[in-house]
């Protein structure tokens, strides 16, 4: 397909471009996310003061927000970097861990989506059907919902946000407007493992650095997390286990060719 | 022993539960405590804003306090959520990493216990010896106490503050009221890791997630961590060093199944 | 060389003396720093609450500042810690990470070099060019620097700071006064696992913390890491890619014997 051809173009682009990637994120998963993105080949820099985000957005090729760890401070920033971001026309991938779980967490990415109208919104089912409306509670941040109207649900906020919207999960699902394609890569233990989610933000990050469309970037990164845990699960051997299939994720992404997204990507239209 | 099997039990009811365990951490082994309490089979959730905290506890089946990087911020907050955990009824296992060290930490380890009473303390010698009020100092976060006296330490201060109190180290020791058991599982080399404590610490609120009674969950979370730590260290070759070693843990808490408790489990009454 | 037999006679001496290594650092690679910390036979400790960390510097054999994501809390820790250590003759070792990225970052290390007064500053030759004045901007955290007058530069900044200047990269240059000399150690895969620098800069603070030195700790430092790197990519095989190059520096750290410095240590006179 078409969409592979290209998710392999930006892999070269990122290597050879280096992007720098912003985040403000949280502190569980902060260390695993700047790693990934260099193992991808992009620059990480991690900054949330408010005195130094503005600048700090001002030099990077995209801008991440995740609110697994949120309080007032970063909030405060996350928004002020992402409004700068959006006035330079940087793409601002939205992460809304654990959206459902507290009335902070929603009140919080309704204002940063309101405000700052992020490029890209990637979150696991429960997560994007809070943000739709369609869904009351999450228990913690992991996903408890339906997911036969996900499709759906997806092309629908995306028309009403003008997003990409990417659900990741068994089945991966990526619309903006009238493209919609579901991505069958992946394995389960990305669940047991702290961070994926937040890793594959990372990547959209990295892929929306060197491409002005939001939606190939989306599909790429979400394809690069699915294929390193393929390629990491089939690693594994006796008795290793989610520590061991943790580690093989970063050697996954840092030694991914391009060619393996034409060869391994399963990707179709929707 | 009887207590072993319990420790089976209760680790197929974590996996068949999967209970949501809340942490308020420290910023240095939060991605080790989220990574450890995912690879026994629970969910992991982070959240320290005074404005959620009290919300997130509530939907959770234990929650872990850990002071190992305490500010003025957290604290609030693990006050806060930890007296909204006690009114419900959700086991708080608290941590109080260096009390020792400063007086700030001695101070809030003495208003956590005194208003939250936590269901289990865990700690090394000298942490456990601070509270208990025998000992005046530590240099950093490392035990230096005598351990000739333990068990009589344990006891005497499980009764006083009427919470579980577990002392980790070469000889661990698990004391409630007259209960009083030793385990004597583990590896020196789990002193070279960062964060093993906190993780025993999470291996327990994993346990009191799925049941009542806080000793068992304590000898439970303690011994898991000091089984992992034999498996892991059995694992080495050549010039593997703690890198090696700490990844392995991970793996060992993943693949571990209960019958391991009954073939590997040494406890015994003291 | 001279040098050399005192590096494996201070790592002997770390091993023995186990000193107590205060950081105040960044919640990117902090758990890294901890971790490299006990690798090499120290003992570290993580507080920044301006509540305690006088106290807990005053039992500390060395303290490392590191503002690779400052805030205005842990800024005014930095200053605060820095100077009680200063007064104390404990050794501070300064990481200015992303100094040039922000105006902020300008202004703290700046404020922090002349009320501190760092025994050692290590920065990679783009962060050492902008604290000499010598440069505008940095994209980022990583050096984009000419590398061609950095012996010049070290030396002229440390005589003018009268502290030890370490820049680290391709070649690593270390100055104090009229000593001056360059490391051969080393392997670019550093350049893509995040912390590296932060971890290089504990190492030092681990070898400033057994010996009143600095110049031959921050050699020691500099050079371990290097060693490592070198360690760790040797082993690789296949498709080992940065995460188990990651995992093999806390391996070869750990497993890393004195005889290895006399051996392998590539160190000439500038």
């Amino acid at each position: 397909m078409e969409i592979l051809q290209s998710i392999a173009d930006n892999l070269r682009r990122i290597k050879a471009k280096k992007p720098l990637i912003h985040h403000i994120t949280n502190y569980v998963t902060v260390n695993d996310c700047a790693n990934m993105t260099l193992a991808i080949g992009a620059s990480p820099v991690m900054a949330e003061d408010i005195g130094e985000v503005e600048e700090m957005v001002s030099f990077a090729s995209a801008l991440v927000l995740n609110m697994g760890t949120l309080n007032s401070r970063t909030i405060e920033s996350m928004l002020v970097a992402g409004k700068k971001a959006r006035l330079m026309g940087i793409p601002v991938i939205f992460d809304p861990v654990g959206v459902g779980a507290t009335t902070l967490r929603r009140v919080t990415a309704e204002k940063i989506i309101r405000e700052v109208c992020p490029s890209v919104i990637r979150g696991n089912m429960s997560e994007i059907k809070i943000i739709a409306g369609l869904q009351e509670r999450i228990k913690g941040v992991d996903s408890v919902a339906s997911t036969e109207d996900g499709e759906q649900v997806a092309q629908e906020l995306s028309d009403k946000l003008a997003s990409v919207i990417a659900i990741t999960g068994k089945l991966d699902i990526i619309a903006l407007g009238n493209r919609l394609v579901r991505i069958d890569n992946g394995h389960p233990m990305l669940s047991q493992v702290t961070g994926t989610g937040c890793m594959a933000t990372s990547l959209i990050g990295c892929f929306c650095g060197v491409t002005a469309d939001c939606f190939a970037g989306a599909v790429a990164g979400v394809m690069t997390m699915g294929l390193a845990g393929e390629i990491a699960q089939r690693s594994l051997q006796g008795a290793e286990g989610i520590g061991t299939f943790r580690m093989r994720l970063f050697d996954s992404v840092s030694t991914m060719m391009p060619e393996i997204f034409m060869e391994a990507g399963k990707v179709s239209k929707a």
